[in-house]
């Protein structure tokens, strides 16, 4: 029974036209009540908690001052859009919040109006809000853009590009800058410590300081444009350098739980002539919710939870994850070496390098948001004899791959990669598929690319790029437990050597990765039928194994490859293999079941498998179709 | 006939311990003729001349006071290093530059153990320093690196990202900041007008004001390890403060053509206890050669010239370029359409969008070396309702995959992507091939992938780009010259249809891309054979024509497919859709030419593409194979 609080005004309010008839006294109370409905609905559906919790007054004052979706609203990785949502109409469908069929976890074009740009990975705000900006400038009509981000964030690259760029877009552009101290990890690096500096030698911004700096007190809202003067810009901003250089006026800090300062502050700088503006704000992370307060990394991302008590239901029962497998070996294998190391671009919980941090913390590079940053930092590492493990998610490495491509495999320095959230991830949605990474690097010369089927596979395969120094390699694992075994001694894998987990003799299934329980399953099904069934696990999809392949596809009379990735990847190498060796010449039943060619929305992670066609009972059926047979296994007629 | 001038210092300097041996008195008269040899290599080579004329006396200050190779030094896109190239050890092969077998034009692990780390692409030197200083303070372990980094590549993300991890190095990382307010354009955006503050605000550090700071003058170089103290690294910096922010001491701005200055300077920050150290270095493009000081864009890159003239050979003569084609065509849609738009990373006249930029400058937009910034902020233009053109080099979009994956693909956005210099590019080498385009962009879902066969065809695929509103959209096309036939009116291709240009029976030559010229030859050797031939230019890699490609798969004895990409490409996509629609069951002698799987040394185009077997002969070559023939017809008795 989930717990639903009393909101009166919450209430009335379905879109943000209705919140801009309330009057400015009523925002704490809204502001209040919508936190306790986000509340409400994450305990129910589980979620990202502490970030949203932490915007809900300025959520409420940003829909307030601007003209939304006139003016468009940017979230930067949009897992704080939570309350956004419940103010833009989506308050009846968020106790759907990352459910099967519900809203999405994260803005989403496709949703509302009022999620003019989709998000989950992140710093992509200010470009895209620049982008709405200069457009709205060329076509000479009215309608600013709003960005709001994060300090985490800001430590992205991207960031900084757009920040660059700003000018251009003038008074058109506001960047919130959402200052909680706090990404998903403490943030690191420079940027970090010269925000702490600025928020810690000063007050903050408030309502009289305003006053002050304006000379005189101007009425609020400020309508007279000769007001809007490049003086009283320039007499709001009291110096965050850093952004000043780079062509914005900042304005800050600003204390952003203070509902009545926030909204002045916001409509001077929504009618401020010049620009562009950044507004440091600052926030805490879980905000109003006393569980959240005490423990935000722990409330970043919740499961369900009692709301009085704050306890969270069991994530996830069962054998460890995949990604604590890794970080296990990945420990075994520093005390083994003193060379290895491991660099985290901002993800230490997420890719199990907290473990491997507190196990061997002058080993440990959490780079921040940059994984830019840290794939050619691993290659000058590699060059100068450490062995370094890049630990990066397969849809976050695609912001690396220029370096992947120009730094490692070019040069052939021996990175290791470790390629978490292979493969499709449940609730995250299309933006966290790790659909891409086999394609993307096998394409290239010099790279090593395997799968793990399991968590001792993974632990082999941790082990051998380890030891494999004369280029670059990589290993993916998807999201989310293994299948419960035990964890044996690592053993070095041969590069480009397949195993063949079960022997038979008509149906041939290739299998790369975590698939490989489905083909087994399949095995079952066909053997059922009379179909005698091997079941190869090929470890590596660059190098192929082909003498196994050979072997395989010439003495089977079907042969089907199962992978957990896009086109391009595991299937085409097999298919150009059997096509540059000319096996197909003389007729090949070989299938290959991949990843489909659409962005599949979020779901349960069985559901989007089986919705892929990439289950045992689509590896059934398309054993069967090719070899003619309806699935009773009676041979059909004409088509295939 | 090349001018060898007279260089009685340079030639007994053969590796920088010998350019140690001299006295600092010395160093001008070696900057001199260094300069001197530099301009007379690069007259009989072409190559890039302006970047490297202006670091002259910086090149030999590094070497003269760290200790090379032990110290690393680390050129920022390496084509400023033909200096550092002649200074070590590569004197004699310098008038091989760029040319087949000869040295390549940027710096490169395997030439020389003075390239620590290669480069061609831009940015990267700080991250990959940082990994260096890094790996020698974990191993404790004398040596320091140093990057040499533009003004340009420091408005690029990753070189923000390294800066911001930069205190990690201590006082092992040294990044001079060479400032020459010019990358290949003239950089764009807030840093830049940052740094020319700075220099238009200040006299250069010079050695008495570095004495006043120090508050007495110091023996030189600075022995004694208790004056290196915070205070002595404090006492240097004048207050960058942008850098000094993110954890920098800055020191500058220092004027990079006085050597008497430049040394005593580095040697202090050489023996700096304190770090990183950013030395912000002023330095002219093209300095000391009158024809390129005059005119810096036009002397970046040149073509074999007269040294006394300035006097250019004729590049590349005949037809227009493929880059002239796209600009014209593009600035024909800007005439129609005024929602056209068009975006530069840096690059305007690489992509010939200085051409659009003259004729429609307030839609161009030229963002600097900002890849990942170039592609969201077209993807905000595009959700606002313009139609923007990102040209960007194939290797360069590789930066912003994540980007072109995350905010145009899954949001299925209209961006507009002209990919140039896809394929081999000759003497750039594999840094700058565009092998993997095809392969990462055909993978997406929603997104339309063409090649222009020639420079009509690349006329019309613009054409169809700008009216292709439902989707992400893009074009490749190659280096170099077009055909030479004549530009006829824009047609609207339909999406997903091939074209068949000559139609045969036997063979069938499936081609994409500029080979085309290739598959035509092929197929009157063929013919020639008594083996009719039809050759199809595909168009699109994504959506495939699959009736076209179903027809002539089912009704030639041999297919083959030929693309200028890598593995996953259009074959592995014909392969596929073979293999799904059981084509293959029944045999099928179906090839596909490609890009090998090794990093091709750079060379002459034609050259390459020989070696890489995708010229007429090797499609000969393999269709005849596939028939079981020999070159002159015979079929051969067993194997493939």
């Amino acid at each position: 029974m989930s717990h639903r609080p009393t909101t009166p005004l919450l209430d009335r309010i379905d879109t943000p036209d209705q919140l801009r008839d309330l009057k400015p006294e009523q925002l704490a109370q809204l502001a209040a009540e919508l936190r306790d409905e986000m509340v409400s609905a994450v305990s129910v559906t589980g979620g990202h908690l502490g970030a949203g919790l932490g915007v809900v007054e300025l959520t409420v004052a940003l829909h307030y001052v601007f003209d939304t979706p006139r003016d468009k609203l940017i979230w930067d990785v949009g897992h704080q859009a939570y309350p956004h949502k419940i103010l833009t109409g989506r308050r009846d469908a968020i106790r759907t919040l990352r459910q099967p069929g519900g809203l999405s976890g994260f803005t989403k074009r496709s949703e509302s109006e009022y999620d003019p740009f989709g998000a989950a990975h992140s710093s992509t705000s200010i470009s895209a809000a620049l982008g709405f900006a200069v457009a709205n400038k060329l076509a000479d009509q009215p309608g600013k853009a709003i960005a709001v981000i994060g300090d985490g964030a800001m430590s992205a690259g991207m960031a900084y590009e757009a920040m660059n760029n700003a000018e251009a877009a003038g008074n058109r552009l506001v960047v919130i800058l959402n200052d909680n101290d706090m990404s998903i990890a403490p943030p690191v690096g420079g940027l970090s410590a010269y925000l702490a500096r600025i928020v810690s030698s000063r007050e903050f911004l408030g309502l009289r300081d305003l006053a002050k700096r304006l000379a005189r007190r101007l009425p609020r809202p400020l309508h007279q444009a000769a007001r809007k003067t490049d003086e009283f810009a320039r007499g709001m901003a009291m110096g965050g350098t850093l952004f000043e250089e780079l062509g914005f006026y900042y304005v800050g800090p600003v204390d952003g739980h203070n509902i009545d300062q926030l909204v002045p502050i916001l409509e001077n700088v929504r009618d401020a002539a010049q620009g562009p503006i950044l507004v440091h704000v600052v926030t805490q992370k879980g905000k109003g919710y006393g569980p959240a307060e005490a423990a935000a990394d722990k409330y970043h991302g919740v499961q369900k939870f009692d709301v009085v008590s704050g306890v969270q239901a069991k994530g996830e029962p069962g054998p460890p994850s995949y990604t604590k497998v890794f970080a296990d070996a990945l420990i075994a294998e520093a005390k083994r070496d003193p060379t290895v190391c491991a660099i985290t671009a901002a993800m230490p919980s997420g890719t199990g390098l907290d473990a491997f941090g507190k196990a061997f913390p002058d080993r440990t590079f959490d780079v921040g948001i940059a994984e830019q940053h840290a794939v050619t930092f691993a290659a000058g590492l590699a060059a100068q004899g450490m062995r370094p493990f890049c630990a990066i998610y397969s849809t976050f490495l695609q912001r690396a791959y220029d370096q992947v491509v120009h730094d490692v495999a070019i040069q052939n320095l021996p990175v290791r990669f470790g390629i978490d959230r292979a493969g499709l991830v449940g609730a995250d949605g299309a933006t966290h598929a790790g659909s891409f990474d086999v394609t993307y690097l096998a394409s290239l010369p010099n790279f090593v690319v395997m799968a793990a089927a399991d968590e001792a596979e993974l632990t082999h395969m941790v082990h051998t790029c380890a030891l494999h120094d004369s280029g670059p390699i990589a290993v993916r694992y998807p999201r989310g437990n293994g299948i419960g075994i035990d964890i044996p001694a690592p053993q070095r894998l041969e590069i480009g050597k397949g195993r063949v987990v079960r022997e038979g003799k008509t149906v041939a299934i290739l299998s790369l990765g975590t698939r490989l329980g489905e083909a087994l399953l399949a095995a079952d099904r066909l053997e059922a039928q009379g179909l005698s069934t091997t079941v190869a696990d090929l470890r590596f999809a660059k190098p192929l194994d082909e003498a196994l392949i050979r072997r395989l596809l010439t003495t089977h009379e079907v042969a089907v490859t199962v992978e957990e990735g896009s086109i391009g990847g595991l299937g085409a190498h097999v298919l150009t293999m059997a096509s540059d060796q000319g096996l197909i010449d003389g007729g090949l039943k070989l299938r290959t079941l991949r990843l489909p060619d659409v962005f599949q929305d979020h779901d349960k992670p069985e559901k989007q498998y089986a919705e892929a066609g990439l289950d045992a009972d689509a590896i059934v059926d398309t054993v069967l179709k090719a070899l003619r047979r309806n699935s009773v296994g009676v041979i059909e007629g004409a088509r295939a």
